[in-house]
């Protein structure tokens, strides 16, 4: 094969210069938010503004345009990453030139300055001191689609999507969708019915040393195969997965009277880890080197956490670890409890604490109010109605306050319009993929039951990780798992846990 | 006065950028030497190429030098602050275009090469080892000497000095350090006598715990006025300071055996935190807004480490603190013998561990040597030879292995020739600006004795630190003490101390 045209390994050359500065970003963020003394605020935020600026001038350059033609044109010289990384580099130069600088900063104040108000509007429970700039972020993230539509030749709420996850359409996830409302109503109610002739649930009581805490979670994330080489394990407010493949700053945080959300938070973010570090390390500076997307990024940690960690085989792994490490002991301790514990379904007003059953319900309510407040079907002042009257068909529940509901999230005052639905698809991809894991590894229960967990993270690196963005989630999805994104597999797995 | 001229303007929003850059970068090592696993280093170190590569772009780029003329052409229109904020941009933009970009990026690689070469022959003892990379950067040095020299009309080590200390020469270094060889072999020798004449010293024995520890320098750093709004402690293997005045990141190492250097370490640091965040807060982003040099710097932590807190003043506030912490009792903990601990005299082979009399040998010694090397007067060959026959003039010992002589600093393999001299004139005027404040507040002993640092620390952010880059290190010395930079304040801190 010929060498690649010169053109392209400029645009190689360009990218791996954003890939430093999006590196030292992440960094910055993990600082931000685990780090840094509150002084340090208005400093970073322009620390992390210029470092925005910069890289939009870079990718938005005028001969980056030609450049990506003449390397297009010159595609025999490539081999299939080289093409592949190409790609990418002309979808993210697609996203970044089809809106205007101004539009793309005015954005980004009325989100900074909406985000800053949803903390106290939330806190507060005052939706209506909320409303003018969540109004606001609403009609620029409208023209933010528009623009993206007219460019991409795709509906707006497609293209606002598609940042999220490439390539994903309304079209593939309302079928998903509509069969999820259609099954889990019912398989609620059938699952509460089982759950209500078992015996109840106990807590084991604390407290709960918070050192030892963190050294069960780094336990775990050991046995798993998390590589503290190239990562932290550190707390923060909200536990987030951050930082780069070769430097994971995965973040948690303890409670002295519970351990038990900490630890399937560290399991959680274990799973969105280990996703980074098998990224293939030769395009680690390359577009093409990237996780795929959100919803394959959500399958991954809500395989080792739903999938994997609160199953009966993990835990018994787990169990004796746990106990040992806290001196528990008597019937809270007892495997059959703690499993009950770990599996309890329960309606309730909070999406982040959902149970795997009724967190779809809350992600599709979600994405019905976020569509039509899009195409402006459902006006920004109307949303608490909406959202109320939305969650009581749900969920049979009504929020007794907006800080119970519509202010609970950051991502609409935050412009993430199109982020929600990422959180289902991953859903069902974890299902999907732990099925097919499950089937080419005969012996992985008894695997998980013993602790090891190098088949299970191999076979996860040779189908999903080490593809990083060559191949389309679909693409990688059916090679993996033999069929496209379904419902199927998260159905079984809901039967076999509750029924 | 009229609106500055808008050149003026862009460049101030050019420095504003570089100064965001400038801050992200600090962040990053810090977090590299304090934070980050092992196995981020090379994309850290990307990242920092990266950023740097930027910045020396934004300051290069061909119109910065007609809008320097421009807005200095127009320097009616600034008022004084504009005018030496300017005056400080076009130091930069000469140092910066004064080298080719290849001769910058050369130099940038031998070094990080021979540092890490460094790293092993230190250890091993290898002066052998180091020497080809070390010949590499003393040339590559010597070009950027040479570079500067021809462009800014002064001798080449003052072109490397100027950067380090802007305006300092070595025609004020010169004499200074002429006198201090004339005075302090025989005041060596004279306090050498009178310690032989005092009690032993007593180690207070540990093993000292490491959060006592420091939850102790957290205690001394509030007493004198650090803002932990703004700044934070942690831990590195070599003590610094670090970040940005918003946010000041300190760091100190411990060791369970002895807590008296951790102590003095933290104090040390304290004092440049201290500059850092006294620093003009309306100039933060702008040259004019950074502290004036590393002269200065240093005359800070000095002050804090070697004029306040190894005074008996401050040892009688700080030791019942101290005592109480360890639950320290018996004759090693008395003050008489804290004091003579913390004041001990011994000429040692290492610089960092050296005591105030000793270390202003040291470092002429070094000056000697790399003005030396830079001229060409001494070959990187004779350098092991050069720097022991030195140290048994100065010192009267013999270093027994490269490791305990030429090789113990890092500052030649980093390319830092110029910088030696900075830490004694630092010293120098810690002793000086020590003086000036002793007699601007009569009651300060008093204060010292009751833990009250406000008065001194008002004084010091009043009369150095508010300063930033506005005036010279000259002016400030000049306005603050009544004088020009001398030996005559140091020399008679050292009388009554140690005679």
């Amino acid at each position: 094969m010929a060498e690649p045209a010169s053109a392209y390994l400029q645009l190689e050359e360009n990218c791996a210069r954003l890939s430093a500065i999006s590196g030292a970003v992440a960094t910055l963020h993990w600082d931000s938010a685990v780090i840094m003394p509150q002084g340090g605020n208005e400093a970073r935020a322009e620390q992390l503004a210029t470092l925005g600026v910069i890289s939009h001038e870079i990718l938005t350059r005028p001969e980056m345009g030609a450049l990506l033609d003449e390397a297009e044109a010159r595609g025999d010289t490539l081999d299939s990453w080289q093409r592949a990384n190409l790609r990418e580099m002309r979808n993210r130069w697609r996203h970044a030139t089809a809106v205007s600088p101004d539009l793309v900063a005015a954005h980004s104040r009325a989100t900074s300055r909406c985000e800053m108000i949803w903390r106290t509007a939330r806190l507060e429970n005052d939706f209506a001191a909320l409303r003018p700039s969540l109004e606001d972020v609403v009609t620029l993230t409208r023209e933010i689609a528009a623009a993206k539509s007219a460019a991409f030749g795709i509906a707006p709420y497609d293209a606002l999507l598609d940042e999220y996850e490439p390539g994903c359409r309304t079209s593939v996830i309302d079928p998903l969708f509509t069969e999820l409302e259609g099954f889990l109503p019912d398989f609620l109610q059938a699952a509460l019915e089982r759950q209500k002739a078992a015996p109840p649930v106990l807590r084991p009581e604390g407290p709960f040393d918070l050192l030892v805490q963190k050294d069960l979670g780094l336990t775990f994330m050991t046995a798993l195969g998390f590589d503290f080489e190239h990562g932290r394990l550190d707390v923060s407010h909200h536990p987030f997965t951050g930082g780069i493949p070769d430097d994971v700053r995965l973040t948690t945080r303890y409670e002295s009277d519970d351990f038990t959300q900490s630890l399937m938070g560290t399991l959680h973010e274990t799973g969105h880890a280990l996703y980074e570090q098998g990224l293939p390390k030769r395009w680690r500076s390359q577009p093409v080197g990237l996780a795929r997307g959100m919803a394959l990024h959500e399958s991954q940690s809500l395989l080792i956490e739903m999938q994997l960690s609160r199953s009966a085989d993990f835990l018994s792994f787990a169990l004796p670890k746990i106990r040992a490490a806290f001196g528990g002991s008597g019937p809270a301790w007892e495997t059959d409890n703690i499993l009950r514990l770990y599996q309890k379904v329960e309606p309730g007003f909070i999406r982040v604490d959902a149970d795997e059953v009724t967190y779809p319900l809350h992600v599709i309510l979600r994405y019905r109010l976020e569509t039509a407040m899009l195409s402006g079907d459902l006006p920004v002042a109307d949303l608490p109605a909406a959202w109320n009257s939305g969650m009581r068909q749900a969920l049979g529940l009504t929020p007794p306050s907006d800080r119970l509901g519509c202010l609970q999230d950051i991502h609409w005052p935050g412009g993430a319009i199109g982020y929600f639905p990422t959180y289902t698809l991953g859903a069902l991809a974890a299902a999907q993929i732990f099925a097919a894991a499950g089937r080419a590894l005969v012996d992985l229960p008894a695997q998980v039951r013993r602790g090891e967990f190098a088949p299970l993270l191999a076979w996860l690196r040779e189908n999903i990780h080490a593809h990083g963005s060559c191949r389309s989630t679909d693409e990688i999805l059916h090679a993996a798992t033999g069929a496209p994104l379904g419902v199927a597999a998260f159905k079984a797995h809901l039967r076999a846990r509750y029924l």
